[in-house]
């Protein structure tokens, strides 16, 4: 045993691939070794309750703890008196709607990883179509809700009660424009175009004719165009209107990452070791985000199953246009290993922790 | 128009993979540019219908005759006034149980590509749990049904009303077993190991765990050993028992394709050019079986998109052993090409028309 | 034997990918039944020759006049004596530079696919390290080459001696934008981005870091941002300033196919039905380009293996960005087929000829 | 600081694919975090020296120790000054063959991943063609030299200066193999099938033909049929003749990965649980093999980027004809963590350490 003070978490929604991937990762977190995550079943799964963790995912097997672990059937009270402090919904986002009021209510902080509690505005967030059982207290919780972005949140989220942890390619975009917009470079007349490419786990785990393999396999199509869902968390996050920023998601025939391309004008001519300057200190203390040397380019291949994100940037030879690439692995840094990385500030350890 | 007696030709099943490949090979038939596909639309579809062959296959637009081409609701006896010939079901097994006897009662020949009418022994039969309406007639026409390999059935499928169009895996099985085994060269005692995999769209095309992205690529996984419904076709062409064969399937990361490899012992050492002999002296009249020399082997790539079977071997140094390689593409020579094949010969035209 | 006027052709460059499917192309060539392609030999490989096509490209085995077609070495005298009309060189773009005066001297039109010939300032040229014997005749020959999008070109392509084939990108790019800027529709100010993607074919068959699967697979990466060859054909063509468009390739992990997305700002507000149209007209006459109806958006599956361009749009709801998503197979239309479209044209034939 | 006795590694071959999954290995490994393993340069490279880490494999970048770590010029007398203890070589055979005299003379205990070491039949050697400057010295070399399959020679292992860690293929095969024949349960008359299947990191990090993105994807190819250089690790580890063992690799679209599929004869009838108890008594005692329960079978994915084996297995009704599924990532139970596994049991550590 180790003398960490312990921390007692639980996950809803185990089954899906960020589920998996968060257990994964809290299984090996050093701070939680003797402390491993409380599983909750679905409700609508009851009757085959418990289901042991490693027959959804057998790749798990023999791990240290995993092979004890079930998903259970569970109640709020119960969860109370295990002293469960954080609990991690990997759910879909009217589960998470619903249930967090109720956890908070019983005293357990919780970090959404659905789309439910990311979006103040009530216009950009009816693309969830999301019906709250009590409004007022639904207002009140989302106005108290902290946008888990640990390079440009961590104060808030050390002290949240509720995270909502960002959607994956907001992630991957937030992340290259927030450091250019706060050093007011960008001439946002012209927009910035975020041309952004997924791997096929972004689409969740249900079959469905689009995630079917002979619909992804050897192809690439354009969705969402002018509509997808992540664009609220653009708007609100960088503070920019439906004119200023362009973004447009691709479905890639990979697994996993996501690359987003993205380009905008300057105000006035920079030099490479400008902007990179302002990369490097917007993130001088984020462990999680690696600023290559223009003008070397991150791939997808370069974070695909760590925890990072890379970004990169190519400037135009008048100094006036800016090409910045930023990649992630959409079920980690888009998902579980953000998801960790805001417990990690919760809990008053190093952002890191159990991530490098 | 050309000069070409016509044959009037219709599909069932044009929404599924095999189906509309074979829509694509009749609308670009030498012999049927005048007499495009009547094109059946599903029972349960009827509300929706017609539905447009391009909306279902967008690739398809644009090609001659293609634009027009609709799925429309159908009956017997309008299918008997329009003169139709010959009927292909590229439908599921119980579909085409349940309407191979209306549409030889209407006159109008079948050739199914589902493993409905493929086996003769009721034991064999019994994976495809079949209910038959009339279970008499039924008995009368699988006995009538012909094995529609046109390399080994050639005459009768001239003359067939209703031809079973051979299993994909059985198909590139059959053709590299059957000249070995008319040729007695075979030691049975220890069996034939036949190892085979093929692409995802083997598995059809309604979305499952199976065929998700997630699971299929960056995998590979075995199935139904000692217990694939291929089996039984094995056995009843090659006149095999249990014993004396052992075929295991297996999912690849692919979209199309098959490859087995064959393993097996021969009755006495032979040279690499008796074998060969053996091959091209079978073959010598199959246009869309190609044999390759020996020590050449093909692979999936060979036949991709292409309507062959290929067929490579290699035997050990002291001639007693012998490993064949079969490659086909799944869908064409597996499916759709050989339903052309035979609906070629029941015409009376050379086999190969409008496949080569 | 038909009773089309013959046309003699030859092919240098067939063992890499383009050539391959060009050759695969005219072979089947309705036209060209009775003559197929002569096959030059490379120089270098003097000593190997003949070579057959099918060792070369073995999915080709069996298809007709493929198995006795070979490799052969060359010189011009004996292609003038052999009454070659038009040569193909899908010949790397040193090589094409050098040999496209020779035959021209010989009396032989060529259809150029490399870079060699497509570019007319000097400026542009640059990156291809040209090195011309004669730089007076290659210069005159230069002014004389038109530049094969036959979409755009049709007139002068039908009265060559010399087509600059166009480049897979370009290709791709410049058959979305020219409609939208003959229409004078397009705000010019804010640029139009280009951000493409290719499949791993279009990098070449010689093995190399970049396309060694491990890199490729799995993977995706942006490469040549503000300096990929590619873009002098968009600036000549479209008649653009550098600051105008800003063109980013990247490498997908697919064998064949190009997806385009672009994005421009209108002069003025449009409805969906009024850039329809524009797309309509400019491609009432254009059988290889397809226009899909907005909102529905084309995808690489729709065109692989196909010698189509099929092109797509979406508008904003305040009708004032317009993105535009553009799909071919960099092989074909986007190298091959375009060729042999150009061919098509410059025999008097129909333009799709050969290509439905 | 940690408190462990420290151990000093060194490896040579970083910059390949087993090389670059090693040092990633020994970097997190919890007894060597304040001794990272010297990284030795290739001496072709001498010029070029030194190159640091994370320029060769820049997904390491940030994590602890990777980004002040280099390749570095070396000799031996150095590597004994700084008191290495082990070297791994990832290196060619050749290379290998030449360098473990040098290391052993120096003191140096070795861990060769390559083909070097691994054959004690000189017959079976000869396909590496290896030319030693001291044939006598090599010879005795060869025989100290131990087969490092840590679940069959542990002992050995724990004393040995010199491992040869086995082959890919052949470890997969090995380890399901191994205790059927201990358990004498095999009926050899018949002989073993292993249908082998590696993903394309097996092939090496040299680009080639045979590992370019367009020969290897949507592809399956078998290779080196009656004569792959693993075949003689499995004659001598399993102690087989040529006739009781038919081995046949086939080239996977996938990275990483190899599934062996293996069919054979049992002597008498048996029951799956009698099956079950022999592997499961076999792998009691080794934490990187998991048994799956049959009929459930393992996939290529269970293992992939794990330290694993996975094997499951299923048995004919009659109970005479086995299939056994071995599952391993190529890279890593298939070389790099096999080797760490080996370091741990010569230095006295559990063999797991580091690896779960």
């Amino acid at each position: 045993m180790n003398n960490y003070s312990p921390l007692r978490t639980a996950i809803a929604g185990v089954s899906g691939y960020a589920g998996g991937e968060l257990v994964r990762l809290l299984l090996r977190h050093p701070r939680l070794t003797d402390t491993p995550p409380i599983l909750l079943g679905r409700p609508q799964d009851t009757d085959a309750l418990p289901i042991s963790l490693t027959s959804l995912h057998p790749q798990l097997t023999g791990l240290p703890n995993a092979d004890n672990l079930e998903l259970s059937s569970f109640n709020w009270k119960q969860l109370q008196r295990d002293a469960v402090d954080i609990l991690f919904l990997a759910t879909p986002h009217e589960q998470s709607r619903e249930w967090v009021p109720l956890a908070l209510a019983h005293g357990i902080r919780v970090i959404d990883l659905s789309g439910a509690w990311r979006l103040h505005n009530p216009h950009h967030r009816a693309v969830y179509q999301l019906h709250d059982a009590d409004p007022f207290r639904a207002s009140q919780l989302q106005a108290e809700a902290v946008y888990g972005s640990p390079e440009i949140h961590a104060p808030a989220i050390a002290k949240a009660r509720l995270i909502a942890n960002p959607g994956c390619y907001a992630t991957s975009i937030i992340l290259a424009l927030a450091p250019l917009l706060r050093a007011n470079l960008l001439n946002l007349e012209c927009g910035i175009v975020c041309d952004a490419k997924s791997g096929v786990s972004g689409a969740g785990k249900t079959p469905s004719p689009t995630t079917h393999f002979m619909h992804a396999a050897d192809n690439l199509s354009a969705y969402a165009i002018f509509g997808h869902r992540h664009t609220g968390e653009l708007l609100e996050q960088l503070n920019l209107t439906t004119d200023q920023i362009q973004f447009t998601p691709h479905l890639l025939p990979i697994p996993r990452g996501i690359l987003s391309t993205m380009y905008m004008r300057l105000n006035q001519p920079q030099t490479a070791a400008a902007i990179q300057s302002v990369f490097d200190e917007f993130f001088a203390d984020a462990p999680l985000v690696r600023v290559r040397r223009s003008p070397q380019l991150p791939q997808i291949q370069y974070v695909v199953r760590t925890n990072f994100c890379d970004l990169g940037f190519q400037l135009s030879t008048d100094g006036r246009r800016l090409v910045v690439i930023s990649v992630i692995d959409n079920l980690l840094k888009g998902a579980a290993s953000q998801a960790v990385q805001n417990m990690n500030l919760m809990a008053g350890w190093h952002q890191a922790e159990g991530l490098l």
